[in-house]
């Protein structure tokens, strides 16, 4: 049965949503929701959503997914709440879910299921939307201990439509795993863009690197204020994951300023094992 | 002029540059050195080398190219010094330059032109060389004062038939640039990828992460013993840097704990700016 969505926030994730359940037959009729008057055109004109809406209009599809930025989520499931039809169903797609599942249950909104695709690009706007963003990618969700079932049957119908594969996990686990498979990262790249930034004019230091630091800095490209408001929001766990780093990079310092390069290359080895693990390699012997 | 090339460490870096050379033309004959028979078993059946030789043998080439890795040169140089004939030019591919550069000017070999090619790839070994390493990658030259013109010209004409653009600098101020540029990402990569392992098992979670994160640890997959080498090498500039990395990365912590968040997102845009010139691309104004 193909459903009435409504995607409140039409850039490039909600954008991409949007083309991928049309695509896939999920969506019979797509609204969008946005504060720029310029997304929406772009997402019309690009054939992602049928129509601008208001939140009004919005409230009464069989789905609505907030696809805008983190800091938003908790006001708007406020405003939207009581504009909801009873058989409404609502997720989202933010980077960070203790505190909008925490909003939500305190609301009582047992058809809201949170989720978070782990997919994304550089570059914002629905420009960049693409049906295929989620194809083959995880989206986590974590819905409270007492969800709707049936709510949970059809966010996950949905993302299944748009090719991802689904997680369950506990809001406040999924918290702090991220905090170290994303946020610690994306931090540690931005400090260290910003450091080369002090090393004078870029063009006197850039025949200097190499693809190695292009690949390692891309995610240092991402949107500041997106990532000013997941620092936000998930502040404690990133806060504990920047401590046990700190410590761990103060051990490197360590053995580096007592010349104890054989305690350097065993960290080294730890290292490579697990990035071999990432990529799914078998671990070699050698080292 | 075709010149006889000896390569000593016919590793991937190498091997890469012998088959550019005989690709080239630069080469008509190239010797292999190597203390792994593997090694040279493999360079010889893909023809990366006509044959394998001793030390001795490879001084009486016109250029010997060190390609061993860094903690190898400095006692290689001083083997080397009393083999060579009169009119050898010598060069490396080290990614430190001082130590090597003054190990030469103390042995008196003004015909040692230190190079640095900012290329690699992420496995070692000839099996992984190829002929275009090179094409259009930066080769850094950091030659000493006193060096000879001649041999400077002959290590320029080499790396140029490999499709190299070419970079002089002075070897201290290149091993500071590298510090920033390339061994403390290096070390943070490497940091990041351990941290993450102490995480619980990597299948618990591998479904958090991204490809942002793949791209980010990719080098941590580099080899941990040329790496220790290179801390080695590369120690007080490389502690430098890790030092001015801790302060700005506590200078992060703070802001976060402290709840400033317009803080942290000053810090990222300035972050994204450079990110975007290391890109080559416009700043636009937003954020």
């Amino acid at each position: 049965m193909a459903h009435k969505v409504a995607i409140v926030g039409v850039g490039l994730m909600g954008g991409s949503l949007a083309a991928a359940l049309r695509a896939s037959g999920f969506a019979r009729e797509i609204l969008g929701v946005d504060t720029s008057p310029r997304s929406l055109s772009v997402a019309r004109r690009r054939g992602l959503i049928d129509d601008a809406a208001t939140l009004a209009a919005a409230a009464r599809a069989d789905v609505i997914v907030l696809a805008t930025p983190v800091g938003a989520l908790a006001p708007l499931l406020g405003e939207l709440k009581p504009l909801l039809a009873k058989t409404a169903v609502v997720t989202d797609m933010g980077s960070v879910k203790a505190p909008v599942a925490e909003t939500a249950e305190s609301l009582g909104m047992r058809r809201f299921i949170p989720s978070h695709p782990i997919a994304g690009a550089e570059h914002a706007g629905p420009e960049g939307a693409d049906a295929v963003l989620f194809q083959g990618r995880v989206v986590i969700l974590t819905p409270a201990a007492d969800h709707d079932p049936q709510a949970l049957a059809l966010v996950e119908s949905m993302w299944r439509s748009a090719g991802a594969r689904l997680v369950c996990a506990d809001a406040r686990r999924h918290d702090e795993l991220v905090a170290y498979t994303s946020h610690l990262p994306h931090l540690l790249a931005f400090a260290c863009a910003e450091l080369l930034d002090r090393q004078g004019r870029v063009g006197d230091w850039i025949p200097f690197a190499g693809s190695g630091l292009r690949d390692f800095l891309r995610i240092a490209g991402s949107d500041p204020v997106m990532w000013r408001d997941i620092c936000q929001a998930n502040r404690q766990a990133l806060a504990g994951a920047l401590k046990d780093y700190g410590a761990l990079l103060g051990a490197y310092g360590e053995a580096l300023a007592a010349g104890d390069d054989e305690e350097l290359r065993a960290h080294f080895v730890r290292a490579r094992a697990l990035r071999r693990q990432l990529n799914g390699e078998d671990i070699h012997g050698d080292n």
